[in-house]
C-alpha cells in the first residue's frame, strides 16, 4: 500500500485539480473535499469540488474561504467515494480518469491510477488532517471547521464504533485551531425543522418488526415528503431511529426517491454486518453503517431486504 | 481557591470515606463517585458511594470491582453536588457533615469544609481524572469505564458547547486504557425500549410552542408513565427534543413525579441562560442545560415557566 507522504508527493506534483465527492453527499466526503480544495488553494494550486447532487443548505459554511477558480482540470480526485456507481450523476463523465482516490471504506473498488484506502480511519477527513499536515499545509480555521465536520458526522459525534483515540486527538487538535464545533455539531445533530418533527412522528408510524424483533424497518415515501414539504436531504438521519430499538440487530431505513427506487440505510449492533448485507445489493460500506439502492415498489422492496434480513441474522 | 494537589493531599489523610451524589443520579455523579470510590479503594483506603435515589439499571456497569465495605464514615466528600438540595433524601442527614466537595458547577452553593470547583470542566469526572491522577491511582479500565460515561453522558457525547480540547484528550486516553466507549454510548444514548419508543411518540403529541415559537414545552405525567409501564428513569432523555426545533431558544420538558411535584428540564441555545431561568424556581446548573423542581398541576407549573421565559426572552 502507499504511504500518506506518497500520497502527498502526487498531490503537491498535480495542478488544476477537480475533487470528486460522493452522490447523496454527506458531511464527511464534503467536508473532506473542501478542505483538500482549501488546502490545495492555499499552496498555490488550482482546484475546485465537483459535487455529485446537492448538498443540503445546512452545509454551506464548508464552502467559506474556498476560492472560485476557472480552469481546465488536469487531474481528478475522489475522497470518501467507495465504489464508482457511489460517483452518481458523475459516473459516465469521470470513470477512467480519477488519477487518486483517497478513502476509508475497505471496500473500496474505484477505479483510479493511484488508491490511497486507510479503513482504520473512522472518518475521510482523518485521512485528510494527516494528509495536508504532511504536505505542510497551514490550518485555518475553515480547514478545521472542514475536517471537525467530516469526523463528527462520520462518527455520530464520537459515539460510533468506527471512533478511535486518533479520532479524538484530532477533534482536540482541530478545537484548538478554532473550529466551530458547537455550531457544526448543533447544525449537524441538534436542528429539526418543524416539518421534520413532523416527518419523524409520521415515519414512527410505519415502523415495523420482522425476525422475531431482530429487525426493524421504516420508510419515507414521496407522498410523505411531499405532504410535509420537505427537500431531499430532510428525510437524511432517520437511519439511526430502527437501530435504537432494545433488541434489534438490523435496522433498515427506506426513502422512496424519483424514478421507482430507494435509497436503503442499513445499522446494525453486535456481530452483524451491515456491509456484507449491502453488498447483496450493490452497495456497501462499513460494519455497522452501510447503505445501498433498491429499485421496485415499497412492498416488494421491503419483502427482499426482510429475506436478505433473515439469511443473515440465521 | 484551593489548587488539584491541595485536594489530592485532604483526600490522601482521609480514610472511612463516604462518597455522595446528587438526587435523580445522572452519569456524571455516578461515574465520578464510583471511579473515585475505586481509586480510594486501590489505594487501600475503605470508601463507599451513598446514592440520593436508586440509579437506572443501565448505569449497573459503574459497580464493576467496587468492593462493598463495612465501615464507619468519617469522611464525606460530595462529587458534581451544586447544592444542598440536589442531595435530595440524603440533605437532613449529610448537610452540615461534609468534609469535602468536588464539583464543576461554577454556581456551586454546597455546605462544606473544603470545596473544589472548576467550571472549565466539561463533567465532573474531567475533574475526578485530573485528581486521581494526581494521588497517582493506576488507571483500570473499570476506572475508565466510570470516568468515560461522565464525560460523555454529560457533554452529550462531546456535542454540547461544554466540551474544550481537554475532553478530547482525556476521552482518548480512557479509550487508550480499554474503556468499553461503544457499550457505554450505546447503552446511553442508542437504546430505547419499546416503551420509550411509545413513550416518545405520546410526547411529540404534548408539544407546544409559546413566545413566538421561541419557547418550547414538551410533558410527561405519571398517567403517561403508568399507561406505558415505565419506571422514573426511563422518563429520562426527553430534554433535548424541544431545544432540537429550528428557532427554539428554550426548551422545557416537564417530569411529573410524585406529590405535585414536576421536574424541569431546560436547554437553551445562543445566549439564553438555563442557569438564570432555573435559579428563579430554585434550580440551577449551566448555562445551556440547567433543572429545577416546581410544585403544582401541570396547567399551573406550565404558566409559570411560559411567564418566566417571556421575561427572560424579553
Amino acid at each position: 500500500m502507499m504511504k500518506l507522504s506518497d500520497v502527498s508527493a502526487i498531490l503537491l506534483k498535480m495542478d488544476n485539480i477537480e475533487i470528486l465527492t460522493h452522490h447523496y453527499p454527506d458531511g464527511d466526503t464534503l467536508g473532506s473535499a473542501y478542505a483538500l480544495c482549501l488546502g490545495l488553494q492555499s499552496l498555490g494550486k488550482s482546484a475546485r469540488v465537483i459535487l455529485a447532487g446537492k448538498p443540503a443548505d445546512k452545509f454551506n459554511y464548508l464552502l467559506n474561504g474556498v476560492k472560485q477558480q476557472d480552469f481546465k482540470a488536469d487531474n481528478i480526485v475522489s475522497v470518501d467515494v467507495a465504489a464508482n456507481s457511489m460517483l452518481g450523476e458523475n459516473e459516465d463523465k469521470y470513470i477512467g480518469r480519477i488519477n487518486l482516490c483517497i478513502d476509508h471504506h475497505i471496500s473500496n473498488s474505484v477505479t483510479a491510477d493511484e488508491r490511497y484506502v486507510d479503513g482504520e480511519a473512522a472518518a475521510a477527513a482523518e485521512i485528510i488532517f494527516a494528509l495536508l499536515k504532511e504536505m505542510k499545509v497551514n490550518f485555518t480555521k475553515e480547514i478545521a471547521d472542514c475536517l471537525y465536520t467530516g469526523i463528527s458526522t462520520d462518527t455520530g459525534c464520537f459515539m460510533y464504533t468506527n471512533t478511535t483515540p486518533e479520532t479524538h486527538k484530532i477533534a482536540a487538535e482541530l478545537m484548538e485551531i478554532g473550529c466551530d464545533f458547537e455550531q457544526i455539531n448543533k447544525a449537524m445533530f441538534e436542528t429539526k425543522s418543524r416539518a421534520k418533527l413532523r416527518l419523524e412522528r409520521m415515519v414512527y408510524d410505519t415502523l415495523e418488526f420482522f425476525c422475531n424483533g431482530k429487525c426493524a424497518v421504516i420508510y419515507t415515501t414521496l407522498e410523505m415528503q411531499s405532504k410535509l414539504g420537505l427537500g431531499d436531504d430532510e428525510t437524511e438521519g432517520l437511519a439511526s431511529i430502527p437501530r435504537q430499538i432494545e433488541g434489534v440487530l438490523i435496522g433498515i431505513t427506506m426513502r422512496e426517491k424519483q424514478g421507482g427506487t430507494f435509497k436503503i440505510s442499513v445499522r446494525t449492533n453486535g456481530e452483524t454486518d451491515a456491509c456484507e448485507f449491502c453488498k447483496r445489493f450493490g452497495g456497501g460500506g462499513h460494519r455497522a453503517a452501510s447503505g445501498c439502492a433498491v429499485d421496485g415498489s415499497l412492498d416488494e422492496v421491503r419483502s427482499r431486504l426482510v429475506a436478505a434480513a433473515e439469511e443473515v441474522l440465521k
